[in-house]
């Protein structure tokens, strides 16, 4: 049993992988980013989280990459709706997000002596994220363990946990409710309604919505007549 | 001849950095981070070096490495002086460093679609650093190619360019000469005085001042009385 520090945005893969990790971690250590998302439902679902599974620790990053890059994620153009994914990278893309994201949380994850970072990526049902790929992945992991004093020094070996990477949307929400995840406070929209609503047309929504119709559950979070 | 991001922290090396990537492409970008460094003199030097090489931009990225990273050089504990360097990895460590600065490069230039990061990395001199080493720069270069649209969809090859990397101090104080850099407005001292003065016995004022005897050069910033 190893400490982790853990990815949490809020979304339903985060918070199944930080369910995961609570099962198999001695400490958790979550860690979120606010970067202009254009919403803050996100970050209050990654707080009730880190309560529920007794993350030690619960960090919150400010970074702006609202101010150059130019992603629909980030209040640049609209996000796309009521379209299949196609496969192709989609203009919800962060360039070099999830780079950023691993590097501060290797900074932490050697500050703590923490040998582990959970990440909920996933490349099956992804829309087309190059840094979402187990290529990229292994390729960080390399990095870690060439960057880090801790590293050189033989004290750690950094591992990169990618636990849902190869599931289904599907399987994905089954593994969540059988780690009685709360999927109420998770939050999967990239561009909902004032009140934090989901809007049911975006990727996100999307996949979402066919995942849990795929796993025969219903989905608390899902609009009023919307399905997979 | 391609744009560059440039990361440039005011220091000796990254301003010899800077004015060689001058030479050798067609736009600058000067990339500087404010992470809880004890002093503000380092950040002005990359101010003025930005504006007498020209960079197009200069953006200065806050960081809050100082709330966990346990460095000397980010107020943890004391700065070591009139040490010879040792070889071992220094309290002046940060963790992941050049990891997160790189990542943040990387975001901009693939916004930018400038193909080129350049980075002040030193392997001679240097004081221990293993994220300063070429085989973390080759896995970063091999990341970045991994982790971006634009690489994957073969608009770009990112290059990390480490010019100094195989050059002692004396040999990049001579470059920095031939092309015409003001060390005056340079700032390689862990631990100043009020006014940023150069203290001159730190292991960075130390590897500088012997750079510049070696050299045969005065260092406009050496404290009275002091030598290499």
């Amino acid at each position: 049993m190893s400490a982790a520090v853990v990815l949490l945005s809020g979304g339903l893969d985060s918070t199944v992988s930080l369910a995961l990790a609570a099962g198999e971690c001695s400490s958790l250590h979550a860690l979120s980013f606010a970067y202009g998302q254009r919403h803050a439902r996100e970050l209050e679902c990654a707080r009730w989280q880190a309560r529920r599974w007794k993350a030690r620790e619960h960090r919150i990053i400010q970074l702006d990459f609202g101010s150059w890059a130019k992603s629909a994620l980030t209040g640049h153009g609209a996000v796309p709706r009521d379209g299949e994914p196609s496969g192709a990278i989609p203009p919800t893309y962060v360039p070099a997000r999830n780079t950023v994201l691993l590097a501060y949380a290797l900074a932490w994850a050697e500050v703590l002596e923490a040998p582990r970072i959970y990440i909920g990526a996933n490349a099956v049902d992804y829309s087309g994220y190059p840094d979402c790929r187990p290529e990229f992945l292994d390729a960080f992991q390399a990095l870690a363990n060439l960057a880090t004093r801790a590293a050189i020094e033989g004290r750690l070996r950094f591992e990169i946990r990618a636990p849902l990477l190869q599931l289904s949307k599907a399987e994905i929400v089954r593994l969540g409710q059988r780690l009685a995840v709360d999927f109420g406070h998770t939050h999967s929209c990239y561009d909902p309604g004032a009140e934090g609503a989901a809007c049911g047309a975006c990727d996100a929504c999307r996949l979402r919505l066919q995942g849990f119709a795929a796993a025969g559950l219903a989905d608390p979070l899902a609009p009023a007549g919307a399905s997979g």
